[in-house]
């Protein structure tokens, strides 16, 4: 049963994003659709689920709908959000073309990104048209919903995306820095990815006539939730088995990636904060630099951190006291994102 | 007292502007608003009103406003629609800044770009973070309008914004096509030029409580003003005067740039045609190749469609019999963004 809302959802969620990203599906603009289409996945060398993402945020988003849901609507309540979903879903995508070019990254998803394959000019093009195709999927509640609460979860999802380029400036900024603490680290994440996890939860519970202190702890729940996710993500791209993560593990260190584990030792200045200043760490230093980088602590640090998030995620989950089994299948999201056996 | 309106309008959309840009004037992100309140002509180098540029969009928007109010309102009503002005000026500065990195180019109002100053990846960001802003000053209207006109707003906002979104694909992807005609144009300026300029007459006449039917007339007459707009541009873009233009003449012929004249002369596949497909027009070619332009026809009916289009805006604009002071302030706006000395 639980497998089957979760199924309907991923099915509804898909079908809608299709719907809003045809609005480009015109005679002159095909090949700009194409563009949309390939990085959503669906078309293309390579298209199918892998390349699509996991579609965790709309699935989060509508999860907490039903489980938040007051009005004790009928079953198919959560349909009537769905468009607020694919916004979602379409922000994190528009982040993520725009992210690619900004990194330099060719590959994602097991396939060319689109600035590799169409040039940067169109790829920058082709995120601000999922960032406008967002802000029409999210005015699209006003079909089911008062405008008042449409105004609000526009306002909700444009306050997240403002924080989302805040991050993505300390992100690019940090770049240059060599005095980075701890400290440096959470503001950046929270515009990275807190804020959007916390648009899901957020949106849900106002779309599902949840009462303000309730959306409140939901808000809360997404927002740890997005802040152990990402400090869980930081061990896993030193320390992570590569046959489960997809991509070599130690690739953070290769990359130079200001993550939690690196933040912390070099907040303590021993001898890899030494080893970092010299320069790009290489395959064959990864598995001594990695080992060094667990003996000074920064494991430990981060897996003390990712727990301490985690317990805060739990427990506003449980203030919010979610409703029935989409609360359980919101709970094994939850697990799943976290990586945790239970 | 038209100047006096004219000039409290455009104090209250630059203060609004500099309210909305201040989202980000936080210790962590100084710098990052740093970066849009360069762009936008406040701070930095040659900072001033040349380099802000003219503020039309949003000034014809409160035109309109009170140009249209059926409602009788007292006298500054329009400054509660302010902050929608400011959201479509945002809309123009995110498409600017993120054009200048797609055509590479490195000098605007006479300044450096915002991507040649801080590179690409900020100024993606930079871009990014002028749209979220935009859509967050609109769905501001709500602390004075009903939430029903805010999510109506909001759509024609987004709506227009995608139109702008599949311009820039046509743009893009006629440099490398060999095959245009004057059919190709309508629909990238359409897009480019005209859907901004739509928005500032239609959100206007819904701000002023328009009926269905003016709105329809406010809407169409910014839409052939921004056709006319657009044809006006390109004609000086060949055969202007420097002095007046501010930039050097015929610097569309030297940036190959597909403007009207030029699709109207590959069209008919003469002299010029053969020239341009040659390669790239230099400084010492250009009198001789505009020459060959004039007297294929091109000017003659490039001039024509100018006027047939600004007969059209002007049509509208009577249809929808714009108020007192404010109509004729708009109309002294639309002939001085024509050039037409009447």
């Amino acid at each position: 049963m639980n497998n089957n809302l979760q199924q309907s959802m991923l099915e509804a969620i898909e079908k809608e994003l299709q719907h809003q990203v045809a609005r480009l599906d015109q005679p002159r603009s095909r090949q700009f659709h194409e563009m949309l289409t390939y990085h959503m996945g669906w078309t293309g060398e390579g298209a199918g689920s892998h390349a699509a993402g996991k579609r965790i945020r709309p699935l989060l988003t509508l999860l907490v709908v039903v489980a938040s849901n007051s009005s004790g609507g009928d079953d198919a309540y959560w349909l009537r959000a769905v468009s607020s979903a694919a916004a979602i879903e379409l922000i994190h995508n528009f982040s993520l073309v725009h992210d690619d070019i900004q990194d330099n990254s060719v590959m994602r998803r097991g396939r060319s990104t689109v600035w590799a394959k169409w040039g940067a000019p169109m790829a920058i093009n082709v995120g601000d048209a999922l960032f406008v195709i967002a802000n029409q999927a999210i005015l699209d509640l006003a079909k089911y919903y008062p405008a008042e609460i449409v105004v609000k979860a526009a306002g909700i999802l444009n306050e997240n995306c403002l924080d989302l380029t805040r991050g993505q400036y300390l992100d690019m900024s940090y770049e240059k820095r060599k005095d980075l603490s701890v400290d440096d680290y959470w503001p950046m994440i929270g515009g990275k990815t807190s804020a959007l996890l916390s648009s899901c939860t957020h949106i849900g519970a106002l779309l599902g006539y949840a009462n303000e202190s309730k959306q409140e702890s939901y808000r809360l729940f997404g927002y740890h939730l997005g802040r152990a996710f990402q400090v869980q993500d930081d061990i896993l791209g030193i320390w992570g088995d590569e046959t489960v993560t997809g991509k070599s593990a130690a690739s953070d260190l290769v990359e130079g990636k200001n993550s939690l584990p690196i933040l912390f030792a070099l907040e303590k200045n021993g001898e890899f904060a030494k080893r970092w200043r010299e320069g790009p760490i290489t395959g064959k230093d990864v598995l001594k630099v990695s080992a060094l980088l667990e003996d000074e602590g920064a494991r430990d640090y981060a897996e003390k951190m990712s727990e301490v998030e985690t317990q805060k995620a739990l427990g506003y989950l449980k203030q919010a006291d979610p409703r029935g089994e989409a609360g359980e299948t919101m709970l094994g999201l939850a697990n799943k994102l976290l990586k945790r056996n239970q």
